[in-house]
């Protein structure tokens, strides 16, 4: 496992911060990841909203398992962004696995978003999270 | 304590939710609390930064109090965003403890600010939170 | 807002703290808090796995507050769980939002016990997390 | 990555829930996953306390590594805690990262345990915890 792939930026923190030649202030650097932190932001809400909306739908049963994907999905996002935001070391080990729940919960919200447009909403969120966590990796390797 | 108050929109959850006249959608309503999930954002991701910037400063020692009130603040921003993206009837009575945690990070963070520009950035953060979450509970009233 | 209520044993931090003229060691003082989490961990628990049995219930409408509640009183209980093990001075001022949280768990749960055993079990944990909550709160008074 | 390791045990959800021939209730399979939650909540509860008392030394600036690890460390033992209790399908993908941080931790504590007892104590929890999460992936192999 790679100590410091590139895919999130760390701003400040990580073995060999201090040996850089150039750099860039934690200030500057901090502001590259703002498009993931803001796309897991939007996701995490997305899929809280979706989770309670669906609860609120007349056959719950068929929304059971979007709702346990809501659950995870906003979770490892919330998980993600507080890594990513603290510039931590292990944040690029768990884009992978954020990227993973986000498709599955995409994928399953995609099957309701044609009637009901929580999931639809969701959905979006969810596969531009997606992209935006791949984008991550893509960086770093 | 109220079971509504109405400092946080419940956009689909909470009792009485079927019974409204003109009840907008889920999906309307659902945006009247993005500004304040936006500043409980922002003050996440800022008190995150912040404490891992303090941390690579020379003199650590000055910057506890910092960082300890960087990891109660994000934390507290973090569930309170959690609860109100899902409209929980129990958001409401999480804001003044939040702008509680978020105005004695600012005043923390403040001390150090025409230093630091991590700190300056928080502090500026944490207010607008204080105030988003102040807001909210004014509506409350 | 009282900066020191004793409900919460304050391990290590808080203002005052080098100032107590018997000051416990840390590691003393540690393990004061360990009922008080364990209560909110085994609450966790019981909330998280009740929330996925309901999901799997035939009548999972029936069902829809209990899972709402399960994921409030999950998330409520980590915060607190999180801020008494790191002993923030913030730790006591959660407790009473805590059992709020935890009774209304415990009320919905209750309903279903007598079918469910993942429900009867969830109104138990949230039953004595509610009470070792207010348990510290009464110490702090 | 297979969808069901059997690393953690799924309790209650995850495809293929309903077609088993022998299924354990969810009661009975709940407890089988006891050990891990107890090694992760007692990792969590460590790596919070021994942060906070790393803030009160009087060389913090050489605890500064620690402190970042103990917020990493606490954090994804949190998210794994959850998944675990919940019976996520995706609670297997996290044992392996969940394994590296608490590794790191255990690490970097272990250098200052002789002198200070809240880091020979994190340094032992990051470790039990470590061994759990590695357990559990044996099984999934």
């Amino acid at each position: 496992m790679p100590a410091h792939p590139a895919g999130v930026q760390n701003c400040v923190a990580g073995p060999g911060y201090k040996h850089r030649t150039h750099n860039p202030s934690p200030t500057t650097m901090h502001h590259q990841n703002q498009p993931l932190l803001d796309a897991l932001n939007a996701c995490i809400a997305a899929c809280e909203h979706c989770a309670t909306a669906c609860l609120l739908e007349p056959d719950v049963k068929m929304m059971a398992r979007c709702i346990s994907l809501d659950r995870d999905c906003a979770d490892i996002c919330a998980l993600t962004a507080r890594f990513t935001a603290r510039g931590s070391e292990h944040a690029p080990h768990l884009l992978k696995e954020c990227a993973e729940i986000c498709k599955a919960c995409a994928d399953e919200c995609e099957k309701h978003g044609a009637h009901m447009q929580h999931c639809k909403e969701c959905a979006e969120a969810c596969r531009r999270c997606e992209q935006a966590c791949r984008a991550g990796l893509s960086k770093a390797a």
